[in-house]
């Protein structure tokens, strides 16, 4: 025991997440939120929530929004353009139906591919203030954005049930 | 461009988090699911819930259990005891109140704490089969436990929210 304590102790130098897991665990969560996407009513997305909440697509907008200026920022040394202004080529920064909103999910899924490796691995401990307002380090605040959209889609697990539907399975990431 | 590029996706040497950051990013996510079971009322928390699914009770049962046992097989290279086996000597292992799921709460992040350090920074990335069933490394395990927690309160928001009560801000953390 005590062998271990002090090997535990030691300054950390061991990589425990590296850039890559943490992209694919990032994506995997994003990916069980399309499928949650895919699986609402498409009549409901829009309009329907419980407890006078914002309804999942709402929600989904948050997330993009602060997945794709987020790692944009991180990635540009804090050039904190918003996802509209990012994205506006693409006309899909306002969808209105589910299928917009799918296909924005998916620009935004490239997007986050493209730009993470122009985060370097020395710079997850920097701090930042993101969209110029948060302070943290990079780490932290990407921690939170995934933590977020977690958060905004065990909700609308609920949102799902009332409406008789069986969300996907919370450990099933591709 | 080309000189981020190669940075980053070099060998991955740099620590973008520690043991220490990501314990206290967890015991920061417990303590906002102890505020958010601090603000339930008190006759609801062990009946009440939304479509259909499990009270928030359960969840938080859940989520200590596999705090508890996880937390603890990591430290002891596989050793997985249950909860109720680790702390039955506390008499807390089934509340049925309010004021002893906090007890319980309590006990478990004192355990955690005491447990942590005995995961040595080497390990994190060490395969192993979690409560005996579960196959992953010990970070993506780890990261697992706090998502789960992340989910389940997420849903009690919903419920909390359906009872007219205003839940803990999701980003203030202690």
């Amino acid at each position: 025991m005590e062998n271990n304590t002090l090997t535990a102790t030691a300054p950390a130098t061991h990589v425990i997440l590296n850039p890559q897991q943490l992209l694919a665990h990032w994506q995997g969560h994003r990916d069980l939120t399309r499928r949650l996407i895919e699986k609402y009513p498409a009549d409901k997305l829009f309009t329907y929530s419980v407890g006078g909440m914002r309804p999942l697509s709402v929600l989904a907008m948050e997330v993009l929004g602060i997945a794709s200026a987020g790692v944009h920022g991180f990635a540009t040394d804090g050039d904190w353009k918003t996802m509209d202004e990012l994205l506006q080529h693409t006309g899909l920064t306002k969808p209105t139906t589910k299928e917009e909103l799918l296909k924005l999910w998916d620009v935004v899924t490239e997007q986050i591919n493209e730009y993470w490796p122009k985060i370097a691995a020395q710079d997850f401990q920097r701090q930042m203030k993101a969209f110029g307002q948060y302070d943290g380090t990079v780490i932290s605040l990407l921690l939170y954005f995934i933590d977020n959209e977690i958060h905004h889609r065990g909700q609308a697990y609920v949102y799902l049930r009332t409406l008789d539907i069986e969300p996907p399975f919370f450990w099933d990431r591709h």
